[in-house]
């Protein structure tokens, strides 16, 4: 099936891809903490988060996470988290629900600035190597967090900590003092075709 | 610092938000398993995957996860979640690299039908609620599987079973199948700036 001369082609061509990625990797040198956003208006945001952690207690690093919106990780999954995980991953589960859930901006302000006050304690504390700010757009997009702040804080944080955004719409503040950003985008949706959100998968 | 007349347009125009959610919510009856392609070139496709596991697992569902490109999730890595989650997750590393690294369509060729074969298996067992084929666009990219046959397995597929396919450069056939999409892209990288690839992040 695989012809020599194709395979001779392919081979060179992946042999040029190494050496042009080989040499992009030398060049970095640099080690340091990382401020991710994840934002847009795709599905992944908070999963590829969560992910992010997993990855890192595989390295043996202490993750910790605070929900600025109620919803997007339900008790039970928290639970099993904490039970399986709990030498290496702190919850904190500190928001109201989607603020189109909830219609109270003074309420929501609060729990915001409750969740970003235990966020930067996490910041500051050096068990930490991961920090997780899950839906914290959400916050920053409705003005219950003052965005100046948040992007100060990020650019104060210590060197050897990595940070996480997660949410729509990253104010342009943020997206200016991140490291890497990533926008999820929508380009089918089951919603549109009559499907019903299904456990496990959407909640 | 909220002021009255504030409060009562956000908590009329949250209002008016939510009623749209719940017209759209109500409409939603059909419960199946969902087809989700995680493509784009930026990060989080796969590491969205493994979120996504995590939820799937804190359900209580089991997951199947066939790694088609060895690297993105390492042995210590998955080691640790074999430990913890060993009765809720199988995974199986079956990739022979990146082809860029390998340089050897024919080797790779074979890899991937195995992968293929092992990710068509665990479809088959009614034990998985949920199946990764973590970076089998780029087999489908190089050649190394059918794109057709892949599209069809789709369809053909148990109605209850979720399945996740990443990588960059999704076939628009495997597009088509789907039921959700989310295309990452990259807006901002660190390598961009000579930060190295970090552990725990990156890799």
């Amino acid at each position: 099936m695989v012809e020599t001369e194709t395979g001779t082609r392919h081979r060179e061509k992946m042999a040029k891809k190494k050496a042009a990625r080989d040499k992009i990797m030398a060049g970095k040198t640099e080690i340091r903490g990382l401020v991710i956003v994840h934002t847009g208006k795709g599905k992944g945001k908070s999963t590829a988060a969560w992910g992010l952690a997993l990855r890192a207690m595989g390295h043996g690093q202490r993750v910790g996470i605070v929900q600025f919106v109620k919803g997007a990780w339900e008790t039970g999954e928290r639970g099993m988290l904490e039970d399986r995980f709990g030498d290496l991953c702190t919850i904190q589960a500190l928001g109201r629900g989607f603020s189109w859930e909830s219609q109270d901006l003074e309420k929501d302000t609060e729990a915001a600035e409750h969740a970003w006050a235990a966020a930067q304690k996490m910041m500051a504390d050096p068990e930490f190597d991961l920090v997780i700010m899950d839906e914290i757009n959400i916050a920053l997009r409705y003005g219950q967090l003052d965005v100046a702040n948040v992007a100060q804080a990020m650019k104060d944080k210590r060197t050897d900590l990595h940070v996480v955004l997660t949410g729509r719409n990253a104010p342009d503040e943020l997206i200016d003092v991140a490291d890497l950003v990533t926008e999820m985008t929508q380009i089918k949706h089951p919603f549109r075709s009559g499907v019903k959100a299904q456990e496990g998968i959407e909640f």
